[in-house]
């Protein structure tokens, strides 16, 4: 199939587009490059069915021109810096619900008609019951991010309905693994790369949320994209228990090789304001459709520990 | 206090803004006049507490200008086309999405600290429970209107947690009442005056909704307001039963004094593509904090049908 990556030289869109390529697709990446880079897509370089477009997905005309003649689009890009976020009010506005409203109208233009949504549990709030299954509501976001991403779920669901664009939504647990430009796991090795004897962690350090690697992640958007039927699909995308963040900051220092790091807290039940501190997904739905994550939330942060101090590592250098 | 109402000229609006007025309040509308009506305003002239801005909710510096200096927003400014929000599908995404959001941020630049939303039934999408209840989840809107409303939701919901405003969602049934300026009464009122032998009911006229009358409404919002105090607060706003569109044609058949009227169906389950056939709102919660309506579906329906055929056909002459 011919498909449209957007945030395809980012995070999760990156390794999306490899993986994509190596089951037979042909990929176009549109991408903006402001979080993602073109390193990421050396691996996909290598497959002649791959294609890259620099372009901004506020600039209608030129989503519009990269999308004609594809038959799917996973649409990735969102705004990943959530400092920025919070500095400016309209970013995740702009860079999330706006340009996915140019992402669907560009697909109502030019009559392609299935998407791929990456949504995530923000858009639960700090919700009542957890695990949360799919079906929770009511849906309050606590942070721009989580406002912008239900704003484009309503949009997906009315495009869906009006439009005949058939539609698989994923709400992400947290993601980990190599190609990580942001998070605690990218945070914490900057920050001991820069100090090896000191590792300052926001909030109390309790917050926890289930870690999906990666390449898990990657597998089980393709996997529910592949088989449910619905016009519009919508699936939680996590994995068994939650990782905490000193737990994760364990991790890093032990893959780093260090010791004697001394931990210092900044305080409080949350990261940042906006950050919802215990997260739990209900993934019963997409297990009952046949998948479900290998990894535990502990394994996978281990493994992408391991994978980002390479990474970011030799980058640095 | 002093209150800002957006699209205050318009049908709800101007109901709100007088009684708001009544009860001690100064109000300044502001309104684009797209959907409204400075004829609407005339009771509110009376009151020297009133004043009119005539803006753009999409000039972010206007609403800053107009909002300045005031406590409070009711903020109903909206697409309420819905012929145009279907042929246009930006329509409700600038005049809902954008709008709120410029409120929102306007409000945060200004620090005005309550707002008071016009939100609506439709966020439930197609609910399987029905009455549906405040708690209703997953959030699939199947209209472009349905997917505005909901992210304005999310959007109040984010910034009331990130930038300290207090506000009250009220998730209205259908709205009927004097200043109509759109819905299956105002069209048919209008149909009939033009040809009074027949009348075409859009769907197959069962499609049935609450009409709360648009006096019940403003008292309604305004009762919530004043009584429920957390961060964010959200209601259901309607009334026991419902009405269908062949009984509002009916109705509306009775207050014109016709008779032998043909009624001609299009067909179909839905009014619209995007129209939600079958509503029931559990209005529960806000009945638990003392607000019901005093009348039923029915009874707003048909004096709504005698305040609109004085109003219309007056103005039509």
């Amino acid at each position: 199939m011919r498909i449209l990556v957007t945030g395809g030289a980012g995070f999760v869109g990156s390794n999306l587009s490899e993986r994509l390529l190596q089951e037979g697709h042909s990929v176009t990446v549109f991408d903006d490059l402001s979080a993602g880079s073109v390193k990421f897509l050396r691996a996909c370089e290598e497959f002649e069915r791959f294609r890259f477009v620099l372009g901004d997905l506020l600039e209608q005309a030129a989503i519009e021109d990269a999308m004609s003649g594809h038959e799917a689009v996973f649409h990735l890009a969102a705004n990943s810096d959530i400092e920025q976020g919070r500095l400016q009010s309209d970013r995740d506005f702009r860079l999330g619900t706006i340009a996915t409203f140019n992402v669907l109208d560009a697909m109502r233009v030019t009559g392609v008609r299935q998407l791929v949504f990456s949504s995530s549990s923000v858009i639960y709030g700090e919700p009542s019951v957890m695990p949360t299954p799919e079906a929770y509501g009511p849906l309050f976001p606590i942070s721009l991010y989580g406002a912008s991403k239900l704003a484009c779920e309503g949009l997906i669901s009315a495009f869906a309905h009006n439009y005949a664009i058939q539609s698989w939504i994923f709400r992400f647990a947290n993601i980990c693994g190599k190609h990580g430009t942001h998070g605690a796991i990218v945070d914490f090795i900057r920050k001991l790369h820069a100090d090896p004897t000191r590792l300052e962690v926001l909030g109390d350090g309790r917050q926890a949320k289930p870690n999906l690697h990666v390449s898990e992640c990657v597998g089980g958007m393709i996997y529910g994209w592949e088989h449910s039927h619905d016009q519009v699909n919508y699936f939680n995308l996590g994995c068994d228990g939650a990782t905490s963040t000193d737990a994760i900051a364990a991790f890093v220092i032990e893959a780093l090789g260090l010791s004697d790091v001394k931990i210092v807290h900044t305080g409080g039940a949350r990261g940042w304001p906006g950050d919802v501190s215990q997260v739990r997904l209900d993934c019963a739905k997409l297990s009952t459709l046949g998948w479900v994550a290998k990894m535990t939330s502990d394994q996978a942060v281990a493994r992408a520990c391991r994978e980002l101090a390479t990474e970011l590592l030799d980058q640095d250098d």
